[in-house]
């Protein structure tokens, strides 16, 4: 087994449109870059080569609270020490805090010989989620550790479905404004109504079936949020300008990807990825908002080992 | 091209318990015998050889009416003789009315040489299904229409998705007691917890995903609804016996079949469909209310022609 292992934790979009708390998807870009050692005295040591001055005792940590839960699940605790080089910036919606969490806890798994599932490692995962945003929640930590589109079809217990789904290239923006998650979550209504859900619903299942079918037609209907997005955009300035202009321009789709303030657009070709992207790029030039931009596909394989040895 | 056509109209099963005005699927028993004749004097005469005493105007007709919608499309009015056996009873939550709708036009679109799409002809079929619960709903209609297992994802405009299945059998028990469409509509909360929602649309990506990987496990365990059974299921008598005895002796699922009074129950072989069918005898037999039940199987190529000359 190895000592020491590198990895690559992919950025993700949960959500996507319709799927509220179900649905989400692997970025091949950004990424989150950590190193995993094991041996020396036992206990979890956390080191951050980046400059978000994210805390680093691991019961605060997002990484280290993941990895602190799978350790409690060992017979005896080994030492660890971690590596993070944050390149997912925290508070984007690409599911930062799920990198750093799911990719410590895939690293740790590797170390020690795979002793856990899958869904074992989206439950010690989540303890990372909840450090971070108070809610233990799965939708970017599943296709973060599964790559692709996955389903969580149920939290309690855990149900997770990986979803077979045809190339797609995805543009993503992120407007560098603060958009809390608890503020996003809080602004929803905690009622809707059936009409709306039943068109919600339709809308899932022809995702669903759009991305299993290889149906582009099907998955640009498909994307339509008649619940979520309505109210959360309120928060993202731009984002009617981005969305509409995309649409125009040809995209399948796209949305708050998480609970934003990144804006995502899903496309059959990278041609149409970069006509976004500059799309993107001139209605945020124009309101004066700093902004990064990313060109990318869909990651099928999750967390990717760079090296061990 | 035939002047006389023969067909059986399938009975269906709306909503699939979380697919709530979205999902449906036809079977194989029971089903409507039409025969269509074209000729005569230009205009529509219905003849009923059944005896539930139905209007035979064809505008209070449901066949009838799904039959004008389509006769004032044409160029010019031809003459047809239309005579329903109908076998599927009215009221059973079986989707008679729609049985009746669909196949009439089914059958007048093959003695026409095909002139329309199968979108089209649901959308006459809905004329049928207003005149019979005053609601223009295309849940069982599609089935009935296509075969197998349909996705509604949007009825404006109308977005018909087929989805593949695996090999289902199904138990339906019918107790003779009647519930109105319009109650049961009536009766529901015109807003759902968003809570509640998000659990139903995990179910219904979670059945849709389940029906196209053919994993009768997943399907098994999407067969869950927390927003319209709750509520519906206390207008029928014994639902909470059949569902509960049918659970516990290995039913994949089920529910209420569209908006009740029938009960069906998904099966992945034939033994569990008949064991199915001895239980539901069993809980009407000691109510003492009087039940029909089928043992059947998914329909997959819906109406279908018997004879034509």
């Amino acid at each position: 087994m190895p000592r020491r292992i590198k990895i690559a934790a992919p950025a993700t979009v949960a959500n996507l449109v319709c799927g509220f708390d179900i649905l989400g998807l692997a970025l091949e870009d950004p990424v989150d870059i950590m190193e995993l050692e094991i041996g020396g005295a036992p206990g979890l040591r956390i080191r951050h080569i980046d400059d978000y001055g994210l805390p680093l005792e691991p019961e605060r940590n997002v990484a280290g609270a993941a990895l602190l839960a799978l350790m409690e699940e060992l017979p005896e605790i080994p030492g660890f020490t971690l590596t993070v080089d944050k390149r997912i910036k925290p508070g984007s919606g690409l599911g930062s805090s799920a990198a750093s969490s799911a990719g410590a806890v895939v690293a740790a798994n590797i170390l020690l010989g795979k002793p856990f599932s899958g869904p074992d490692l989206v439950r010690f995962a989540m303890n990372g989620e909840k450090v971070a945003s108070g809610v233990k929640h799965a939708d970017n930590i599943t296709p973060c550790i599964y790559g692709g589109v996955t389903l969580i079809r149920a939290i309690h217990p855990l149900d997770i479905v990986q979803l077979e789904a045809p190339p797609l290239h995805v543009t993503v923006v992120h407007p560098q404004i603060e958009v809390r998650t608890s503020d996003a979550r809080q602004i929803l209504r905690k009622e809707v109504q059936l009409k709306q859900a039943i068109r919600q619903w339709g809308n899932i299942a022809g995702l669903v079936a759009g991305f299993m079918k290889g149906d582009y037609d099907l998955i640009g209907r498909s994307l339509e949020d008649v619940i979520i997005e309505p109210v959360r955009s309120i928060l993202i300035p731009g984002f009617n300008d981005v969305k509409q202009q995309c649409m125009e321009a040809g995209a399948l789709g796209g949305g708050i990807s998480g609970s934003g303030p990144s804006i995502f657009m899903l496309n059959r070709d990278e041609e149409k990825a970069h006509l976004m992207a500059d799309i993107m790029r001139d209605v945020y030039s124009r309101i004066g908002i700093d902004h990064r931009i990313h060109v990318t596909r869909v990651n099928t394989e999750g967390v990717r080992i760079l090296e061990q040895d």
